[in-house]
């Protein structure tokens, strides 16, 4: 039986196995300068912080750690997004209660501490962020630690700063939501059928038609973030297809990360609750 | 900085994501019953009987351990020839001492428990292996734990029984040749560029045109194998095209997996060595 830690492993690696998900790294695609076994080193790297966060290690340390151990490889950010999301989910499956609530209650019990290790963990590895909102510079994330003392001053917790994400950073926004979104990929995962690398992609498609990527939002702009969503809809309905705007969108250098990220956690809460491999 | 536990556990990755390997799972290929992201699965596995042989745990019960967990997926035997490669490797590096000479001194101090280990593993996963030679019957690996009364009364070390499946195991070869051909891909794996798919790609290919795969020949005849050596030799001069051999071989169901082993031991010395990914 694989423990929570090693789910979670599990899930990078599927996630990044998944094909086609128009844009990402997959098993059939990748760019020059981020490639498919980048993905692999991350996962491995990542297994010591991903296990902290199952030992009930403070949450932000954990993530730190898990990121560190992810940058152990040339390709840079490979799986930040996923990482930040996986770290409370696998902090609740550790408890034996992996639901909304209980992911709530861990998202809730975050402290200054944990906002820190978050902010930390920007120093090991370039990601690509918006600017921050006009006045808050003192809370940009590429401060790293840096910002320690103004999250101090003001009594931020980390999941202070993903409300303040929430309007722009998928995966801060599901930190919010009590993780909705993945928990709703999941169960499309789990009712799907045929090798998971195919449901990771239907999975990814669905969650890329409902809502823009907040990555391509940052990255490309709020134009490519729409067509985005608006051609994976064109996907599910038939009228594209799926390997070609696959082929396109890495072309064009349209990465729809933070779909991937929670296609990460919702494998994650798949495998936990049974998806068979 | 990854320990040989991990960089064994990322070798088993690369291995597999090496493309293209004639008949092999890789990233492009896969067989109905044998998924890409059944070996992904593998090697999450596998992680805690690898760390127990770098932990200098006795070698067969590390063993059996890294087999265990390697099983707990549904496409049965995925990596059990990588596992056995990787067990004294992996032993050797985590006392700094990587060399022909490191792993043969590990070969050479296993004991009667190692071998108990090693007949203790085939319980846990179906391998492909030929009858054992006549007169024999009561050392078949199928027999797992019931030989284990022979072996002590025989006093056979798992060197021992390794020795005796030499002249038909190309894993168990490299045992008692000090994994001379494992460390002589990794220089290659070292001295090739490109991303390391291609490279594991073409360390594969070496392998084969040098050696008949052993488990092509247990599974599909000497035939079989000697055609296979042949061609991948074709495909390094440049008179076949590897994409076509490797479409040709999974529908033939002609499945090198010992010389994958050899280049999963080949990856994870060049890693110690220093391989960037």
């Amino acid at each position: 039986m694989r423990d929570p830690a090693e789910n979670a492993q599990l899930a990078l690696l599927l996630e990044v196995s998944g094909t086609p998900k128009p844009g990402n790294v997959d098993r059939h695609r990748e760019y020059e300068d981020l490639r498919f076994e980048q993905f692999m080193a991350g996962a491995v790297g990542a297994l010591p912080g991903l296990q902290s966060a199952a030992d009930g290690d403070p949450l932000g340390a954990a993530f730190e750690d898990a990121v560190e151990g992810m940058s152990e490889q040339s390709g840079g950010n490979t799986q930040f997004g996923a990482l930040l999301a996986l770290a409370p989910l696998v902090a609740a499956a550790a408890t034996d209660r992996l639901t909304p609530e209980a992911v709530a209650a861990v998202v809730g019990a975050t402290t200054v501490a944990d906002a820190c290790g978050f902010y930390r963990a920007f120093e090991h590895v370039d990601v690509a962020v918006d600017d921050p909102p006009e006045g808050a510079d003192d809370l940009d994330v590429r401060r790293g630690r840096d910002a320690v003392g103004t999250l101090r001053a003001r009594g931020l917790a980390l999941s202070d700063i993903m409300e303040l994400s929430a309007d722009h950073d998928g995966v801060a926004a599901e930190w919010i939501a009590g993780f909705e979104r993945s928990f709703e990929a999941a169960g499309w995962l789990l009712e799907d059928d045929g090798p998971v690398y195919k449901r990771a992609s239907r999975a990814f498609l669905r969650l890329l038609a409902a809502e823009p990527d907040t990555f391509v939002a940052t990255r490309n702009g709020e134009t490519a973030a729409t067509e985005a969503t608006r051609r994976a809809r064109a996907v599910l309905d038939g009228e594209e297809d799926p390997e070609e705007l696959a082929a396109e969108f890495v072309e064009r250098d349209i990465n729809p990360g933070t779909t991937a990220d929670l296609t990460a956690a919702a494998l994650f809460i798949a495998l936990e609750r049974g998806l068979e491999v």
